[in-house]
């Protein structure tokens, strides 16, 4: 059995201590800086907040304070953290880590650099740890439909954990699987953490067709909804990812599978980035929007503002046409240059 | 303008009457014998009783004993009729059909020969027709998609048609196009067909999801439900759906796309087949499941059906291997073979 840091105390990095404390293994919960409330009443009351469950046997919730001292014999490091923290972690990590370590990264997004080309966020956290770890330093990351209320609960979940050094991935695999909690695992990490990041843009244009719909005052007499334009975005979605991981070189068979369609799926079932995608369907302007759903974090924008600095650099390159990804293009409209929610729906459906 | 004749006035066909109507066409909406009682109520009120709205103007509707005279003059015959109807659809149409029109068919199912290939429906249409017909008659299919109460709605819709010679499908798709429903064209007709069928069984798949959460008490005290399962059931759709495309020798990109995943996507938010999944789901074994479904087309046991008799055969032609497509043969256990919804849940999330 394993000792295993989990570092960040939100939905997903928490939801991680389930099938870790199951499978046997000691686990220290630590919050970052913002979690400390959280840290708090898993203390207080053997319960997380947010997941509104008890903690299982085994789990010991840390403060930041305590990472030192959390990270210090631990086999494998999670990094639960948002977008947002992950240089964060990578500087906090940096003093404690020793390289026969494994990390498991669950952060979902993108970056992209100066020169246009995107950034897996495993890179840039690597990117904040001396060089001398960098290299040795066995990493993961996890993609595929994954609810963190639902892995807590010990609900059926199947997920791919990618490295490229597939071993890696199957050693963290076997730490974490469970009979709830199946794992497959790929050595095209990148491909795994694009389709991660872009079903977060993708989910968007779906929530926008219930904000249109109600916007024209919902299903009319005869009860006709907006589904048929939501599963048009949809498949236009699958065909898009298809489309650039291609483009990119990587696995394109991901876009039809978990990773891709599975994982839009269950982000189209609810949650921040539909809510999103309905109040900009509903005609507010991103800052509304954004307003709105202030202090959760909003990949989807994140993803598009990144695609639409990625998209010329690929199209010079010679990788993509100009013309290419017009769902992808509409949400760049729609969010990064004002264009209103009938305008999307028009391009976006256009063949 | 042209003078169509869509034959079934059912849900699907009597929608394709709003697309053909506002580009000025002349339609005659002719019943089949199943179908005199929506007929006369056509013709009574002037609305369509299932699709619960007025018919537009320029449409005739006709009695089944009225098909000879409708079908004269016809420029396009639209095969509105379910996958049950489509050898009574081909032999009531051979006394009457010229070369020079075109036909559409709109039907979704696939059926199997004798020797375990599948053969998709504008095939056994065809076959009931007059060899001297075949070859010159023009047809093409529909994929993607489409709820026809929201065609009917005139709500954003966006498909495709296929046809083996793509002017055909051009030519239809000119005749039906409008701002509100998109058509692309493709030559891989047998393709979009393949997907037409396999999405109505891959939904009943995450039907099953819905089903099972329910005789398991619906979502527990902290409110996970099974998100992650038919997620997980959707990923391994389309993968599988393009596994058997590529096995097949057709475009495998289509269950990343419209035909595929953007079909299966609007199947699943509700109607006949995902009701089917969630009584499986429930444990009721599929004769009741049936039972309770009577008088609904259940497309889903008939193409999981098809798939039982069609798998040994690519597998005997070395196209697939034993273990592939792990959930349509989940899919045959439940259905075919009397397995349970556990066992079936537990085998097709099995990596």
């Amino acid at each position: 059995m394993a000792t295993v840091a989990i570092v960040g105390a939100g939905f997903m990095g928490s939801a991680m201590a389930w099938p870790l404390a199951d499978n046997g293994h000691s686990v220290r919960l630590v919050g970052t800086p913002l979690d400390a409330e959280i840290i708090r009443q898993c203390r207080a009351e053997g319960a997380h907040p947010r997941l509104r469950r008890p903690l299982p046997a085994g789990v010991r919730p840390c403060f930041a304070e305590e990472l030192g001292e959390a990270l210090a014999g631990a086999d494998i490091v999670v990094s639960g953290v948002n977008s947002r923290g992950v240089r964060w972690l990578g500087s906090a990590l940096a003093p404690h880590l020793r390289p026969t370590q494994l990390l498991l990264a669950i952060t979902k997004g993108l970056e992209v650099g100066a020169d246009g080309a995107l950034v897996i966020l495993p890179d840039v956290l690597a990117a904040e740890l001396p060089a001398s770890l960098r290299e040795p330093l066995g990493m993961a990351a996890v993609g595929g439909p994954c609810i963190a209320g639902e892995l807590a609960g010990r609900r059926d979940t199947r997920v791919i954990f990618g490295a490229r050094d597939l071993g890696v991935a199957e050693r963290l695999a076997a730490a974490c699987r469970t009979p709830y909690y199946r794992v497959t695992t790929t050595a095209d990490l990148v491909a795994l953490e694009v389709c991660a990041a872009l079903k977060n843009a993708y989910a968007v244009a779906v929530g926008v067709a219930s904000g249109l719909l109600e916007r024209r005052g919902g299903p009319d007499a005869a009860g006709a909804q907006l589904h048929n334009a939501a599963a048009a975005m949809f498949g236009q979605a699958c065909a898009e990812m298809r489309r650039l991981l291609e483009a990119l070189g990587l696995t394109a068979a991901f876009a039809a599978g978990l990773p891709g369609a599975g994982d839009l799926y269950v982000t189209c079932q609810g949650g921040r980035t539909v809510r999103l995608g309905r109040l900009l369907g509903l005609g507010h302007p991103p800052e509304e929007a954004r307003a709105a759903l202030r202090g959760e974090t909003l990949e989807g924008l994140e993803i598009v503002a990144v695609m639409a600095r990625a998209l010329p650099a690929l199209a010079a390159r010679g990788r993509l046409g100009a013309e290419e990804l017009p769902l992808l293009r509409g949400l760049i409209g729609l969010i990064a240059e004002g264009r209103s929610a009938d305008w999307f729906l028009a391009t976006s459906l256009a063949a």
